[in-house]
Formats: structure tokens, sequence, C-alpha cells
């Protein structure tokens, strides 16, 4: 096969691995030089395939590179820019090709969740059909953990350990003082849809009576009768409660708790946090002194407390996405498959992307306990292997040393686009 | 001098370093065994002492207490129990000067803040008048970092690496995405009366442009024009704005924004949190995408990030104050020394604790820039120093680990006091 380019892009949500999964891709495609010309980057993403925006990688040092597997955000920029179905955005896909074939692009390597995996099966099939074969492998990427197939997705494992580590901390603090300050202290956490990363907070504690008391998951209808109740039973045993929310926490009517048109703590009309609205039913219902975090866009860019298993895994899927596209294989993912528990072993496997595309991997209900308020055995022993290890970045100063690249663009070859 | 035993309390809110103190006091008095006898702990701080129950920490192995160096909290417990004048607590003062009797406590070493100082210097006062001369030494604590004398607050440096290093790693995630999504993030930290920990966020970035682009003092009179006009540039120039502001942002009559009466970004009045405040006028004035993190407890808890300086100097101030009473030395603390900037050098200094009770250091003006909304090199140069150095907990399966004494009481013997 004549040599080819390729074209990596990052998509969606970022996480604190994603560019370890780029560096992986990029590493790779350089020791197969005989196969594999330039790697191109789209800046922002897809975006940058459309607008023909194409950053050369040839242009960065092996050595900058390797700096992108200890680097958090998006190094090369993502966006939420959505491609619909072929017939509404028939020229947005067309226009990908157009560009594929201008840089003589044969690979495609898109780094994303859900709908970046069927964005990545509709091109591969339109460049078919229009005559522009190319190996299009979709590399898993989001820190929602909702993907099926694999065992579990790139950057969830990071946000777990951050979440867990934290709320243990958090939970110290709070037992100091509970006698005479605060009682109940409540983290929001990120799962809009599912409870992933609430469900990790539970590895903050181990025992009975440890933090966190209570996760509220977005599977389980909110009864805020039964959760005040919980609350309370926990500050009269413990002298406090610790409460890990995910921000996709709803009423059994599928409202969500932030959008309830509940009160805060003042009594005022409360949105845009579940952590402040739950801070006020407990201010109301049982009158405790408590404080709430948010920790929104800290908890997927910590790359500083990354898993270490999770940045292997993330290398590890941009290393085999460019081995399958070699191998020739096109519309494929490679997944990550959990041979053994304990001790935890994992390989990579490769999954189609229609089995992917557009399927949303739920938790399993018996991750949960059946009282709905921690997680299970079975929960614990699928998400502790998942934050094991420490990946320190270098410091320098006392601050972690992070690159940031200059993009060098590719010399455009067609006229403008507008997406 | 006769062997007489000492009493150790923490006081106020923890930090990730205070047991650090902690260990530097039972450490040291451990090699000086022919002149302390057993090292008790309040239970829950100073209420430990009036209601007699001492933690006896004799009980605990060198091997324990060498963990409290890196585990945060308040390992015996903290309160928030403030002693006020003489007159008004008499009771309160004279039983605690009894329960050191009844224990023959010479020793005592109140770790806190300003608070903290002034109640340490008048219980040896007391102690003095009731013919019960005690060594009395406040080991300096606090993340507000106000106290006077000395250069800096073992507890603030910590704080300020996890702001810096979290400001940077967020400020990453936001760039990359900033074409397509949010362009605005507001990070709210601690501080209520002086922009410390703000500040130290101005470390996440270096040059032109680089995050955070707007620190909001509670120094500087807040005005909305003047803050979105900035934010609006910002957006304009470099595609984001990311945003430090302090919880005790305020306006020129000194209402603080969280009181302010103002609405969120749904048009709802908005108390609780700066940041969702802010962000309901980045909404309603400029209308951008905007995401908001309130990180509470988490920043004086992250023990996993803290500055190997500043656990080295909490240490220091334990194992300080320990010698000053040893050489006789009464109603001192400690305080940390800045012998030089580049290379930073510091070393132990003296106090006199009538200097230091009830005085609150305020951030020097000339460390904040001329527009009010970042830090000056003198800022830089003063904060810099302080979150050198990474100071790793132990990890097991993927958490840090961290100790949870069994506390041991000391047999009580006098009657029941109630605080």
């Amino acid at each position: 096969m004549a040599k080819q380019n390729a074209f990596y892009a990052q998509s969606g949500g970022v996480t604190s691995v994603i560019n370890a999964s780029a560096c992986g891709v990029i590493e790779t495609a350089r020791k197969h030089s005989d196969q594999i010309g330039t790697v191109f980057a789209g800046r922002n993403g897809i975006l940058g395939a459309l607008t023909e925006e194409l950053i050369d990688t040839s242009a960065l040092s092996d050595e900058t590179v390797k700096q992108l597997r200890h680097t958090p955000g998006g190094a090369f920029g993502s966006c939420r820019y959505k491609l619909k179905d072929i017939e509404t955005h028939r020229t947005q896909y067309e226009r990908l090709i157009e560009v594929f074939k201008a840089h003589n692009i044969g690979y495609f390597f898109y780094n994303g969740g859900n709908d970046s995996a069927d964005t990545c099966l509709k091109i591969a099939q339109l460049a078919e059909s229009m005559n522009h074969p190319l190996k299009a492998v979709h590399i898993p990427k989001t820190v929602d953990n909702d993907l099926p197939v694999t065992d579990n997705c790139p950057g969830f494992g990071s946000v777990a350990k951050y979440i867990a580590v934290s709320t243990r901390e958090a939970a110290l603090d709070i037992e100091s003082m509970c006698a005479t300050s605060t009682k109940v202290f409540i983290l929001e956490v990120m799962g809009r849809h599912a409870g992933w990363i609430a469900g990790a907070g539970g590895l903050a504690g181990q025992g009975e009576g440890e933090a966190p008391h209570l996760i509220i998951f977005p599977e389980i209808p909110f009864d805020r009768a039964t959760v005040m109740a919980r609350v309370d039973d926990c500050v009269k045993k413990y002298g406090y409660c610790v409460i890990v929310i995910s921000e996709g926490a709803r009423y059994a009517d599928g409202t969500f708790l932030a959008d309830a048109g509940t009160t805060d703590a003042f009594g005022h009309k409360q949105l845009g946090g579940v952590a402040p609205t739950l801070a006020g039913m407990v201010k109301q219902d049982l009158g405790y002194k408590y404080h709430w975090a948010v920790a929104d866009y800290l908890q997927r860019s910590a790359r500083h407390l990354a898993s270490a298993t999770d940045v292997a895994q993330a290398y590890a899927v941009g290393e085999a996405g460019v081995k399958l596209a070699l191998e020739g294989k096109n519309s494929v993912m490679p997944t990550i498959v959990r041979t053994s528990d304990t001790p935890y072993r994992w390989e990579i496997g490769e999954a189609c992307l229609s089995d992917i595309a557009n399927v949303e991997k739920f938790m399993p209900r018996d991750y949960i306990t059946p009282d709905g308020f921690g997680i299970s055995e079975a929960g614990r022993e699928y998400f502790e292997p998942l934050i094991q290890g420490e990946d320190y970045p270098p410091y320098e100063k006392g601050m972690p040393v992070y690159i940031q690249l200059k993009h060098q663009l590719a010399e455009k070859k067609l006229p403008d686009f507008q997406p």
C-alpha cells in the first residue's frame, strides 16, 4: 500500500489523559513512517478538517510529543460540533472527504465518545462511496464511561481517582470539626446520565461509617424525605455526613434536582448546581451546618492526580488504533478488555463501530447497594482497579510542567469552507 | 526542672498539614522524654481540655505518629469554640488550669490562628496568677495566611499550590474547548477577609494571556461594569477567560457579592456562592457560556498535592514550639523567617504572643497589579517559594494512606464540666 498521511482529531469534552492517546497515536505512527506519512491533527477537532486547519504534527519534536502524555486538556483543541446524519450534513461530510483527498489522508483517528464513534463510522462509509477508502478508527475517550463493549473508557479512571481521593480528604476535614462546626458536606460530581463518577466516590471509604455516607445516583429516583432521614441518622450516629451527589440526580418523574425549582439555603429559588440545592434541603429540613463543593472542570483536568492505569490505557488505545489501521482494519475501535479482577489485568481488544455508535452503557444496578445509597462489592470490584497507580507529571518551581503546543498549520489546498 | 506533661490542641479550621505540626510536637517531645512526660492531645481541641477528654498520645507507636506528617484534617479533632476575655469566660479559663494541674501539665502547645494565639496568651497569664506556671507556646496554622510577624503561615502554601495547579489544569481544559463551548470559567476560592489564596492562583500563569486572566480580590472593590468589560475583552482577545474569585469579593460599600441579592444565571436570586453569582452576571451582561467551580474544603484538605515547603515548615514550627518551651520560653510563637527569595531560604524565628494576638495581617497592596486584577512581580516573588516541592503521601490500591487514630483517653480526675 502506498504511504498515506493520517488525520487525528479530539472530540467533545476533554479529559486529563486524552493527550496521552494523542501521544500514543503520534509516537506509533512515527515508528511506522514507511506506511504513515504526516500525522495531521484537527485544530479544534473535526472543525479543523472542515476548515482545512490541519496542524502539522511533524513539526513537533519527539520530546514535545512525549510531554503530551502528561498534559491535561486537549492539546490540539476539541469541539462540540456534532455532525448529524448524512442527509442533514451531506455538504460537511463531503467536505471532509475532499480535505482528506487533498492531503492524501488515508488514516482517520477520531478520539472521542458516543457521538464521535457514530461520526467516525459515517465518514468511513461515505469515504468508501466517494472512492476515497479510509481506514477509520475510533479511539475511545470519555469521563462519562458510557461507551459499550469496552470494559471502561480512558479518562474515567482519573476522574474516579480524583473524586475518591477528594472525598476522603474532605471527609477527614469535616470529621475533625464536626463537634462544633460543619456536619454535612456535599460534593457535586459530573455524570448527567449515569452514576459512574459518583459511584467511584464510594472508593473513598471501606467500612461501616466511613465517608461517603451517601451517594446520590441519577439511577435512583431522589426522594427528599428518605434522603433527609438518612442524613439525619448519619449525623446522629457518626457526628457528620458526607454526600457525593451526581449532577444528574433526579426525581422519580425525571426532573433534575438542579432544575426543579427548589430553594437554596436562604429560601431563594436555586438553580445551576445540585450541591447548593441539596444543601438548601439540609438547612430547611434538618438545620445542620453544611458546606458544599462543586468540582466541575477540576475533576476532569486534574492530571496531577491521574490514575497510572488510566494513563497507560489512554496511551495504549492510541497505539492500538494506529496498529489496527495498519492491519487494514476499518470502522473499528480498540477496547479495554478486563481479563482478571484480582490481580487486575487488562489487554486491548477490538470492536466494530456499528456495535459502539449510539449505544450508551449504563451502570449495572447491582453496582449500587440495595438501599440505593452506596456501591456494592460488585461495584467496588469494578471501580477499584481503574484508579490504581500514580503517574505524576514533572514539576518545576512547584508547578506541573504541561506542554502548550505552537500549532503549525499545513498549507491550505482548497477553497474556504464555512462549517 | 521536674518532668511535666504537655497538652497539645488543634484549633479552628484544619489544614492539610496541621497534623505535620502535631507530628513535630510529639516526635520532638519524645526526644526529650527526660523533661516532657506524656503529650496529651485535646479531643476536639480546647474543648477536650475543658471536658477533660485528654487523648494519651503515648499510646501511639512511633510509626503511627510518623504517619501524621502526611495525613490531612485534624487527627485529634479541632473546634470553633472561642474563649472570649477572661471576665466573660473566667469559669472556663479556671477549669483549664484545674485540668492542667490535675494532669501535671506544664507545657501547652496551641496550634491555630489569630483567635487561638489570643487564647494561648490569656491562658498563660491566668496560669501564672493561679500559681500554675505554664510554658504556653502558640504553633501557627492557618490557610488564611493572616498571622503577623511570621513571613507566612503553615497551611497556606499547600492551599496556594492546590489553587495554582487547579487553575492551570482547568484553564487547559477550557482553552481546548472554547471555540465551540465554554468561554468563561470561574473558580471560587477561600479567603473571606484577604486575597492571599486568590493571589496564589496567579501562579498558574506566567505571561501575557495566560490564565487566570482575572483575579478578583476582597481588597479591590468590585465594580460590575469594569469586570464585565475585562471579561469581554479577554474572551475577544484570547477566546476564553479564566477567573479566580475570592469568596470575600465585595462591593465598594463592603457588601459581599455573595450576599448582595444578585441573581444567578437563571434570573433567580442567588446566594451562598460567589462563583454562581458572578456566573449569573456573565450570562446576563455578556451571554457567554460559562462554568464555575467551588473548591471549598477540597482546597484545604488536598494533602495529595501538598507543598513540600509547607509540610517542612509545618513540622518545623511544631518541633520549634517544643524546643522553645524547653528553653523556658513562655507566651511565644515560632515564626517562619524568609532569609532569601532566590534561592528561597527560611529559618525559624520567634515572636511574642502579645505581638500576634488579635493582629490580622493583610496582603500588601503592591502584591496586586495596579489595575487590581492580577499579582505583581512583588506578589509572585512572595508566593512562588511557598508552593515549592512535592510531598506525596504513600498510596495503596490507588488511594492515599491516611492514618485515622484510635483515641485512647486518659483517666479523668476531676468532676464533669459543661463547657
